[in-house]
């Protein structure tokens, strides 16, 4: 018997309060309004930003609330007015959309959509400005579109990026968020030439799949920078063959750079949220053609500061957000990528635990053990 | 008979000190060295950074000197190893030039030559760390390699740009400086779309010349911004078609832009020096898509400072020098597209005096009623 149309009981890990351990319970998931769509989460995986808003230390708490952007899932029932997506078909929810009718979907250069922009303040749907979770009679906040802790959810289309049905989603599930941002800031952003040389500041999930696409873009020299020497090691499986601790040295680290490589890097990735970091990353490119790329989320006070001739002697700087891709219409094509072993998505996945342990999910991810950890729903 | 070989004796215009009108002397030329040429100048323009070094105040004077980087010029004879140039060629002087062989010269983005790079510090020729120049046996010093305020001069082959015997001196001469800069920054670095907006930075000859870029562009809504309203008018000859004085409100000129074009615009050109213009240029672009271009030379002490999320909203900023042009690779393109009308120069020259009145080019830049005054070396 068909669930659509239907209200659907199901577990969900929900928040109640910040900072406290996910509890699972059994959750009420309404049918999907127009444009919106009810997705079956077969795997998902945890990102420092699920971390973050869940201990609300910066921001005003939003609780309960269930948490979770990076998964992989199967359409269940769709709203009025969706004609791009059926029942059984693969997605992967993205917490940023693309309704493909707003200026910046528009643009060939914007992936900044201006209906479905990452809103982590928002906690219920646009439609009706309500939410579609609800635990005996009281609403649970939805988390950036998406709240893929939940065996059913429900997002707008324009937040899923419809994949090939072949793709394994325990393994690409981990594309809904740090990877491509990584992977894009490299390939889509800073366009390395092959044979260059590049330097990847943090080297977590995001420098490393910086690195993921430094290695696929045929950069021979990839320079990891991190203050935590620990990293090192294991960024080597990600094709960084140069480490460089700014502790390291009683210079600063874009001097260091500068000396490694003959007056600079060709392009340079940032991926900490260190405004320090952020600074030595555009200054450690070459004059005449050095470009760097901005990833990290900075603090609310942070400033940008250089001197205006860096700029002068043709340096670029950009920043990205996503990686510059278009969920809907890119992620497919990366999808693809992986298919055919151009991307490796294996090594990103270090840890699996079962949703009835999403919670060690957490501790391995505060801890530093894990890049990404993949939360089966099913078993 | 041949003059090759020998000492020249010919008329220049000296700055014997900081500050005092130039004096016409009759000088010594000496022949020209390995990899040097030298050239009977016909036309010169004057730009503010030959006043600028002539008033020396920010920086350690070099006296006596022969200033002048724009002009035109037919190649009189040429030194060993010298193979591109032959005597009779006519050609344009740049302060920065093209050796062809260093990896800047060798890369496709970068303009930036290592051995011939701008140096306002030396006085003197590459190869023997000598002046060509002398007057009853002393040395005189050249200036950016050029020193065109003189009827012969000495330059090294790679600050020389061959171009059409067809194109008229006395218009082309102005490429070598201030027009290409602006007109560059926008054709070759902001590259705006057709039909997309811009705003440029002040309504200098090199602002005006970005604007000449932008309507060649394409470009629709074209923004002067400057601080003097009295440059509005003239610059509707350049296309420019919407004007904003900062002083004119009581916000940040970045928002009054913002306000005019839906949230920003699509590309911007600073063309002041001043370091508030280069934070707003930046500022005023939209997200996801918009791109700011820095030209303005700051002061040594300014630092760029701005939020970096203004960067990871998708914005872009790089600089440029000298527009981007390689001189001896691109000038000869440029001056075709004045031969075929896509390009104007004539609304540039404001004014035209004889070489023996050179020092009325300097009154007319100094109170600001040229955008280029052409000086004729022969009438
Ligand atoms: N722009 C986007 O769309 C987007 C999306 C996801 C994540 N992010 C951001 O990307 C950044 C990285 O995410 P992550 O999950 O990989 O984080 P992470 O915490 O796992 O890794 C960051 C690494 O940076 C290192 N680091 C910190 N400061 C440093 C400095 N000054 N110099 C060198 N290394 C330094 C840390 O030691 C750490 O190893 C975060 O700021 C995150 O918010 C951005
Ligand atoms: N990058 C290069 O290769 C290169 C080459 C030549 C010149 N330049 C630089 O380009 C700049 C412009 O040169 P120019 O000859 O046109 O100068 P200019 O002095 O003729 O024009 C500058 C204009 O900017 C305006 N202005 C100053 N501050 C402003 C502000 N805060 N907001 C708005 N307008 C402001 C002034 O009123 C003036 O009209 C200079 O800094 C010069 O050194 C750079
Ligand atoms: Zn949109
Ligand atoms: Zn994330
Ligand atoms: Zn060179
Ligand atoms: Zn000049």
């Amino acid at each position: 018997m068909s669930t659509a149309g239907r209200v659907i009981k199901c577990k969900a890990a929900v928040a109640w309060e910040a900072g406290k351990p996910l509890s699972i319970e059994e959750v009420e998931v309404a049918p999907p309004q127009k444009h919106e769509v009810r997705l079956k989460i077969l795997f998902t995986a945890l990102c420092h930003t699920d971390v973050y808003f869940w201990e609300a230390k910066g921001q005003q708490p939003l609780f309960p609330r269930i948490f979770g952007h990076e998964a992989g899932g199967v359409v269940e029932s769709v709203g009025e007015g969706v004609t791009d997506l059926q029942p059984g078909d693969h997605v992967l929810p993205v917490f940023t959309g693309e309704c493909k009718e707003c200026t910046h979907c528009k643009s060939e250069e914007s992936n900044m959509c201006d209906l479905l922009r990452i809103n982590t303040d928002r906690g219920t749907m646009l439609n009706d400005g309500q939410s579609r979770f609800s635990k005996d009679g009281k609403p649970i906040y939805h988390f950036v579109g998406t709240s893929t802790f939940s065996e059913y959810t429900v997002c707008h289309v324009g937040s899923l990026a419809k994949v090939n049905p072949a793709a394994p989603l325990d393994k690409v599930c981990v594309l809904s968020c740090g990877i491509c941002t990584g992977l894009g800031a490299t390939v889509n952003v800073a366009k390395p030439k092959k044979g260059s040389s590049i330097a990847i500041f943090g080297l977590g999930a995001v420098g490393l799949a910086a690195a993921e696409g430094a290695r696929i873009s045929g950069c021979s020299r990839i320079i990891g920078v991190d203050l935590n020497s620990n990293r090192f090691e294991e960024a080597k499986k990600f094709g960084v063959n140069e480490f460089v601790n700014p502790k390291d040295y009683n210079k600063p680290v874009q001097e260091v750079i500068a000396e490694m490589t003959n007056g600079g890097v060709d392009r340079s990735v940032e991926c900490t949220g260190s405004i320090q970091a952020m600074i030595s990353a555009f200054e450690c490119v070459h004059d005449g053609w050095g470009l760097a790329v901005l990833v990290g989320v900075p603090n609310k006070d942070d400033a940008f500061k250089t001197h205006p001739m860096n700029f002068l002697n043709e340096r670029t700087l950009k920043g990205t957000f996503y990686g510059n891709y278009k969920p809907r219409t890119d992620l497919p094509g990366v999808v693809e990528k992986y298919m055919n072993k151009e991307l490796e998505l294996d090594k990103f996945i270090t840890h699996s635990v079962s949703f009835a342990d999403i919670n060690k999910a957490f501790d391995l991810m505060l801890s530093g053990q894990s890049i990404r950890c993949v939360i089966r729903m099913e078993n």
